[in-house]
Order: C-alpha cells, then sequence, then structure tokens
C-alpha cells in the first residue's frame, strides 16, 4: 500500500483527552477514530494489527480442536431469560425491542448462545468433550469507557465454550486452553503475560485465571511476590501482616480527643503509631441497608470485593443516622452497643495496644487489647494487601503491587449455564446428567492496544513483527530524485512480487515528516532510500527498536530485507514454548 | 476435522417451514441454527464457507485498492441524523437507547460511518480517489425474514465506499468494481451471475446495477432478452406492447352488464377479448390521500414502484367511498368526472375498440376510441413487462422474465452523503467542491446460500471447490476393520500434513447414514475407504457431482487427490475473465 492513499491522519500534538501513551498513539497514528463515547472505528493500520491478532488466535483455537462458528450480535432477550441474565446483569447488557415489540438484546458474551446452538446436538456422552468459539462483535454498555481500545462499548472478541462429562476432564481441557493462551501472548510479541488465579473465594465460586500483561498504565492492581512468583489478582489474595513488633498491652483509658474524627488526626493529636490503631469502616448491605462495620488497622483499607464475597451481598457507604446508634468518626469495638454486623479484620491480630474510637463524640480509647477487653473474636480477611505484606506462598515479605491490562481470562463455568437451560445427555450408563462448561476469552482490539502500551518509545508503537501493519516500511526520500525514485519503485514491486508486506510512503514531505509517521505506524523494517547512499548503489536498513541500523548494497536490498524479516519471526517463535500436557 | 466431534446435527427430512432447497439443506445439513426470527447461528460448516467467500472478496477488494477498515456495530443517531436517514428510514432501521438515553442505531450500511471516517482526511483534491471497505456484521429489522440466510434481519455484509472529484472518475471506479464483482461471482464458483441495470427514472435517480443469480426460487423478477442480451429489473424494464393487430373502430354504445364487477367477468359474459379491454385500478397517494386512477389494458398489472417513481410519492390500495365519485367496479375513462388523477398506461395505446366501465353500476361501454371519444391524452408507462413483450432494447418480442437472488450491487451515490454530511475538499484551483461517492454491497451468507440453491441435487450442495467447508471428505466404510482404519487414518493424516482441508468421518455408521450426511456437506472431493477396495489395494476417489468416480492405488492416493483438488480449481480459474479496463 502506498502511504500517500492510505485513509487516516497523522499528527504530532498528543490529543489531550488521551491519559495512556497507547490511546494517545491510537489517535496520532491514525489507528481509530472516535465514533461515539467507547465506539470507534478502524483505519487500515489497526485493521491489519487486529486482523494478524485473530490469525494468531483462529490457529491456536484450531490446534487445541475448538471449532468456529459465528453467533448472532443481536439475541433474543428469551434467551437470556432461560439463564436468568436477563434479569441479573445490570445496565451493561443493552436490551431493545424490535419492531415486533420482541425484547433483544446486543450480545456481550455468549454462553447461552453456545449453549443454544449445541443444546440438542449434545444430547450424548460420545460426542464429549468438545469446544466451539467465534471471533465476532460484542456490545457492552460501559459506564465509562477509556483509554482507546483498552476499554470500549463495542469490540472484537474471541470467546471460546468447552463443554464435558467430568471436572476432571474440564480441568484437562482448561489446561490445553491456558497453554494455547500463553502461545497466543508469547506469538503476539507479549511473552511476558502472566496468568493470575482469581478464585473469587465465593461459596460454589470456581476457578478462572485472568492474563495480565504487567504495565504501569494498567487498569487493574495484581499482586505479585518476587520471590517465589506467587501471583493473584487483589480480591483473591489473602492478607498476611506482621505485628510481632507492636507495642506492649498497657491499661485502657478513654481519652479526650476534641474534633480528631480520622484515625490519622488521633494518632497525630496522641502522638501514637497509625500502625497500632483501630478503625471503623462503615457500610450497609444493598439489599438490607443493615449497618455492617468493619474494624481494621488504622493504615490499611478494606477491599470491598473481598467484603462482598464474605457477606454474600454487595455493600454501599453508610448514611450514618441518629437512631443506627453508631457514632461517626468515634465508633469503636469496645462497648460498641449498636445493632449492626461487626467484623475484625484480620490486620488487628496479634496488636496489644490499641487505640479506637470510643462510641462517644470527642472520645477515644487507648491501651484496647481486643482479647482481654473484648473475648475472643473471629478474624476476617477483608483489607486491601500492600506492597511489603507478607507472601501467602512462600512466608517472606516479598508482596509486590503492579499495574496491569486483562488481555484474556479462562473461567471454569460449571453448570450455571447447562443447568438453567436445560441442556442435558445421556451417559454411557443410562443416566441423564448435565454438561460442564468452561469459557475462554480476549478481547482482540484491547490486545491490539495494550501490546502497543507495553512495546513503545517516545515516537509510537514498536510492533512485534507477527502482528505488525505490515512487515517493512519503504521510504524513499526524495521521490523528486529519478534514481531515488526508480530504486524505491524497484523494491516495492520486488517486495510485493516475494509476498512481502509492505508500506511505501512515496510522498513530497520532508525527512521529519516521513520518519516521524514511519515511527508512528511502528513497522518493524525499514528501508530509507536516499540520494547519497543510491549514489554508493546502498540502501539503509533498519529497526524500528533501533537495534539494527545498516547500509546493504542495492542488488541486494530484497534479499537482506528478507532475511531481517524471518530473524525477527525466529526471535518471537523462539520464546513460543510448547506445553502442551 | 473429525466429523464424529463436530457440532451441528444432520438428518433426513425436510422441514416443513423450508420452501427453498437451499434453505432446507442448511437446516438439514447442519450449517445454520435457528435463534430467532431471521436471526441464526453458523455451525463450523457455514462458518468455513463464508470465510472463504470472505477471503475471494476480501483478495477482490484489495487488488482493486479498497482499503479495509472497520465501523462500529452501534453507531451513534446523530450520525444519521446528519444524513437525514435517522428520519427517513423506516422501522428497518433498528433505533434504541443507551443507558445514558443517548440515541444509537444498529448499522444496516455504512455510508455515514464511511463519510465520517474520511470526512477530514479527505481535505485535498490529492488524495482522491480512493476507496474503503469492511466485513462486518449488519441489522436490518427485516419485516418478513424468509428462506434462511435469503433474506435475514442480522447478516455479514462486504460494503465498500468510493470517493471521487469527478463523476468521470466515479464511473471509472464503478467499472473496475464491476469488473472485481464479476470476478468474486466467477471465483465463487457462479460465473452464470449477471448485472441488471436498476436505474430507477426517479429525477435525480443515480445509477445502480444488481447482481442476479438466476434461480427458479429466487424473490426478484427480472426482465431479460434471449436474443439481444438486454436486462433490467422490473421496474427499469420499460413496456412495449404491440396493439396493431386489434379490431376496428366501431360505435360506442352503453351495455348492461349486470354483476360485472372484474375485467374479467364483463369480457366473458360480452364475449370480447381481455386484451382489449380497459380496465381501472384505483390508488390513493400515501401522503395526500388523494385519488390515482390507472387506466391500463385488462390483462397487465401495474407495477407500483413504476407507479411510485413517477408521482413521487409511495401509493396504497384505495378505499372506495362514496364521496370520492368513483364508481366502484364500475370505474372507466369516459365521462369520468370524480376529483382523482387519471393516467392512462402505454398498454393502452393503439386500441381503438375498447371495453370499459360506464361510471355507473352495471353499465359498461364497449367501442370505446381514446382518441375519437376522449380526446389526445398522454400515455405513461407503469406496467409489469410480461413475458412475450417487446424487447426495448432490439425490439423484438423476446422479452423472458427469470426468477433471481440479488447477490450483489453497486451505486453510484453521488454527493447525497458528503453534501448533508458537509464532507468537502479542496480542489487544484483552490475552489471548495463535494466529493461524489459510490457504494458496493455483497451479503455475504446470501451468497453462500444462493450458491446453495444453484449447485445442488435432491442429495444436498455441490459445492464449488473454492468455497467448499472442505476440500475431501474422507470416509471410513468400516472403522472396526483394522485395515480400513489404518489406511484411512494414514490418509487423513497425509493430507493434512499436505495442506489439504479434509473433513474425516470416521464413525461407526451405516453406509447409507456416512453417504447421506456426506452429500449434505457437498464437499467436492471424496475419498471412500472400504474393505473390499483395501483387500485389493485401492480406494475409491469420487466428486460430488458425480463427474469423477475411480479406483486409485492407495500408495498413490494423496497424490492422486491432489491432482483431482487441481483440475477442480482450474476449472473454475479458468472461468474467471481479466476485464480490467
Amino acid at each position: 500500500m502506498k502511504l500517500s492513499n492510505m485513509v487516516g491522519e497523522r499528527f504530532k500534538e498528543r490529543p489531550s483527552e488521551c491519559v495512556i501513551d497507547s490511546h494517545a498513539f491510537s489517535v496520532r497514528g491514525g489507528y481509530i477514530k472516535y465514533v461515539a463515547n467507547g465506539i470507534y472505528s478502524l483505519y487500515p493500520p489497526m485493521k491489519r494489527v487486529t486482523a494478524k491478532i485473530e490469525n494468531i488466535i483462529r490457529e491456536e483455537m484450531d490446534a487445541a480442536d475448538s471449532q468456529e462458528v459465528l453467533f448472532p450480535v443481536v439475541l433474543p432477550g428469551s434467551l437470556w431469560e432461560e439463564s436468568g441474565r436477563f434479569e441479573s446483569v445490570g445496565e451493561e447488557l443493552l436490551r431493545f425491542k424490535d419492531r415486533s415489540d420482541s425484547s433483544m438484546v446486543l450480545g456481550m458474551t455468549h454462553e447461552e448462545a453456545a449453549v443454544q446452538m449445541v443444546r440438542e446436538w449434545g444430547n450424548t456422552y460420545a460426542k464429549y468433550p468438545f469446544s466451539i468459539y467465534q471471533i465476532q462483535t460484542k456490545f457492552r454498555d460501559e459506564a465509562r469507557p477509556r483509554a482507546g481500545l483498552i476499554r470500549v462499548r463495542e469490540f472484537t472478541m474471541k470467546d471460546a465454550y468447552s463443554f464435558h462429562t467430568s471436572q476432571e476432564d474440564l480441568e484437562k481441557y482448561y489446561d490445553v486452553m491456558a497453554n494455547s493462551y500463553f502461545r497466543i501472548f508469547e506469538r503476539a510479541g507479549i511473552p511476558e503475560v502472566i496468568s493470575v488465579k482469581s478464585d473469587s473465594g465465593m461459596i460454589g465460586g470456581s476457578v478462572s485465571h485472568e492474563y495480565m500483561l504487567l504495565v504501569d498504565a494498567g487498569e487493574d492492581s495484581i499482586v505479585l511476590c518476587e520471590d517465589c512468583g506467587y501471583s493473584a489478582n487483589m480480591e483473591a489474595a489473602d492478607t498476611t501482616v506482621d505485628n510481632s513488633g507492636c507495642a506492649p498491652a498497657a491499661e485502657l483509658k478513654k481519652v479526650h480527643t476534641p474534633d480528631c474524627k480520622t484515625i490519622e488526626a488521633v494518632c497525630t493529636f496522641l502522638g501514637s503509631k497509625v500502625e497500632e490503631s483501630c478503625k471503623a469502616v462503615i457500610y450497609q448491605k444493598n439489599m438490607t441497608d443493615e449497618y455492617v462495620v468493619v474494624f481494621i488497622r488504622g493504615d490499611y483499607e478494606v477491599n470491598e470485593t473481598k467484603l462482598t464475597n464474605l457477606l454474600g451481598d454487595k455493600v454501599h457507604a453508610a448514611v450514618i443516622t441518629e437512631e443506627c446508634g453508631l457514632c461517626a468518626g468515634f465508633c469503636g469495638p469496645y462497648k460498641q452497643e449498636a445493632k449492626c454486623q461487626i467484623l475484625f479484620d484480620k490486620t488487628l491480630e496479634g496488636i496489644e495496644n490499641l487505640c479506637c474510637g470510643a462510641n462517644e463524640v470527642d472520645y477515644h480509647y487507648t491501651g484496647l487489647n481486643i482479647k482481654r477487653d473484648i473475648g475472643d473474636v473471629e478474624y476476617v480477611d477483608v483489607s486491601k494487601i500492600r506492597t511489603g505484606d507478607i507472601c501467602p506462598c512462600c512466608g517472606k515479605k516479598t508482596i509486590k503491587i503492579s499495574r496491569g491490562i486483562e488481555v484474556g481470562n479462562i473461567f471454569q463455568l460449571g453448570t450455571k449455564y447447562s443447568k438453567s437451560m436445560g441442556m442435558t445427555y445421556t451417559d454411557v450408563d443410562g443416566s441423564v446428567k448435565t454438561p460442564i462448561m468452561g469459557c475462554y476469552g480476549i478481547g482482540v482490539g484491547r490486545l491490539a492496544a495494550s501490546v502497543m502500551e507495553a512495546k513503545h518509545d517516545d515516537y509510537g508503537p514498536i510492533w512485534p513483527i507477527t502482528i505488525a501493519p505490515w512487515q517493512v516500511h519503504l521510504c524513499c526520500m526524495r521521490p523528486d530524485n529519478e534514481d531515488c525514485k526508480t530504486a524505491a519503485d524497484n523494491i516495492y514491486k520486488e517486495l510485493q512480487n516475494a509476498g512481502v508486506e509492505v508500506i511505501y510512503d512515496d510522498r513530497k514531505v520532508q525527512a521529519g515528516v516521513m520518519f516521524a509517521d514511519a515511527d508512528l505506524l511502528g513497522v518493524p523494517v525499514r528501508v530509507t532510500v536516499g540520494p547519497k547512499n543510491i549514489a554508493n548503489g546502498q540502501v539503509e536498513l533498519s529497526t524500528r527498536d533501533k537495534s539494527v541500523k545498516t547500509l546493504v548494497a542495492l542488488d541486494d536490498s530484497v534479499k537482506e530485507i528478507q532475511a531481517l524479516i524471518a530473524n525477527l519471526y525466529a526471535e518471537i517463535n523462539s520464546k513460543v514454548r510448547e506445553r502442551i500436557q
């Protein structure tokens, strides 16, 4: 393709609305076009990147014996009523009526459609296990789309669904998929993706893993142990703290703490350590409005997902009324008489001399010893784990919290959908059973943007050759110079004949513009045809990551370009591990 | 892929709801799964067929210098307001509100999105011409989806949009696209597709062509001249009839015709020819309810699209009230005093002795001579052309009406969208101009179903090798026979290693079931491994169209299969004409 003809503009100024680099480069490089909040059109470079990602995914899914199918974007509401999700999913499920007043939804995921497709066919054990997948447009009416293609409302996703007759068989295939996922990310040039167990801990909750690409701009927090390799998402990581060095027990004393409404203010006023204080965080349950008071070490925060999982109900910040019996700003566990659920977080365990609220305006206690003054309490884990905490796996104080983008996920679904939708099969002994399912997702556009986020310099993305929009970026520095023009035109033709994907910049523009555009397009191999080198029968060959910059003879240039391309592929493919069990 | 594992059921009984063969085979062959009215999921065989069609389309679009992009499925209503289509398009445009109460639509075509994508980029003449295309899911809320994938609500479509600085340049590219379209249909194995000019005749209407595959089950009527090759759709074809042999003029006489309310009844009663009668067809305009009476030869029908184009307003069948002054069943042109628009169709021209209504219950005239009794009238063309009519091109009575499926269309849009959406460019002389557009569509699923409709026998589709779900269907007749099983397994492995696409039926089923399933899958090359032939070191090689059926040595089988596949490709490719202008 010739750059002069390619739709989409490239420009220098970073758009003010772009918070993260990949979003800025996506806009500045002519990759995406804003259409509506969280909805984009793709220009040719991004369409080419996503097509390559889709092909890698397709090859790996096919290799894992998954069969490609296609489900509709528009689904009947009745199908989602069968699974119960028509009611249970929030506003992110876009519901509407068609011309005959039937309830329809836009598919944001396709478990229901998958079950509907194979419900009759999968009626006997002999057909199991099997796996189906599609690569299709999805719509999720996100409240807050952000960061370009990272979090959008409309997106292309690969979603696979597997069906099994036993948990063991599901687990076996789950491992196959986990392996496929690593291969996909390795082939896409980001072998550094890690898998993070995200067992929610809810009763009946099932196993799942998130695939995380660690980048500073990521919107998810990930718990990592740099020593033993432990990884988890925030709600799956147990917080363990070491309170062994705390002050010894002392007398319980009520002290006047005028206007000290936060735990930090109290500790500053009293000259005590916030690590030896007990603060109260007050919630109400969404369904019943019942009050829940969490007592937690003053320097820790509550992880509301952990709390929700523990309570089995979502919570919101409490509205403190006079009737509720809680003393806002001075709430403490000693002689707490309000009618509410009280939880003690594990971060308090082992501290013998605590400062806490006295349930009376402008008063706190010092010297609280929970065991001595309140008695045996059950400690729960609802705190946010922090950098430097104890690794739940190896026991060292090596926990680090990193930021990451979720580029894929795999779930063991159990029978949630097959059961509610009445899918059964006849087993070998004649009994009727419900199949067990797994599901496996990768967002194509998000993966493209994530690679851009992980692989760029100040000037633009540095695409891995496996998913780059083109393999070669050919710059003719002086199209008005006949020798330059002829040489560049010939290289373009020869590369095309050799099946090499090449973008050819034949514009009459300044060198600065030409190179800036090339940097924004991030094509791994660059061929620069300039008048000086051509006079010596040479062209310049370089790589976008600056590791190669060399002059080659014009006559050998196509051969040299092909060799360089082959090297770049080999470099990536050498990192693709064979993990098939 | 092994057939034993492939999702989707095949069965023998024709479903009662399937009116046309391709729909029946799509359901019976496990190609599609009904999800909702006009909405289907695709099983692996159909997904594979459509993927191959998409690749052919992609190659031809790329070859025509069109750039692949992607537009969203969900579009903001405001974009459609810019073009005026948010209001002007009927209920087939699905409109809804998102969670923030913004108007959205489901894209049924993407002219607006195309203009929005390139509106700023295409600001100077130097960037023209250019063309962009996408292959994407569309939704059109059809009132009456039918015939499986032929007329659906959700479908995958290739839509291309080109932008030009002159009508000449548009026409040049229009020819390039016309050429690409023929190549696409030829490569898909249906070189018999014809292009039909469908100039609507409306003032300001622009040129367009429909690509028609002639099949009896088609829902469109196409006018063809078997002598000179003229083709048009029904509304674009001028009706010309030969009234030269009619009876000579006679006296105008009012006659009593009791209870004769149809022209056929009158002619039977009077013993006259229906070809020499004048019937009245009465409409009302949709916008004003004004009455329109069309007088037309008794044996012709009104083409309502022609009438709409003539009037500039849609019409509906009239409700005859007492006040309107029209005498239902006895309406005629002589002494017609009702306040309404009166049209004389060309089919009446030259008849000198007509029978017609007398505008009085139970009375008709005979001997009406329009010129003598009414005066000079203007004749218009609003009749449906019929087989045996005079060809508007060569003048012979060679018109034939055929049925066809529209498998593609191309339009010269003019400035309709660019103008309304404010897209402009600066021309070479500094003046600001509006670009001229063309658009070009192919429905992928409809094309797949159309090929099935055109290429099948009583037992299933006969896929052209270029779009067949697999190239080879391998049947192991006796998987319990070790020699059979080993030979078939080896052929399967060797074919896969050679990059041949093979579906392997290794099930323990009766030969009848195995062959019926193979017929339904319609794979062009079949390899049958049976115990008798294997004992002789042979396997059977045949084609789905029955043109080949031969025994080959087991040792040569893979080579022979590859040669047969190459032949089948060559056969199709020999029909792909080079037409580039």
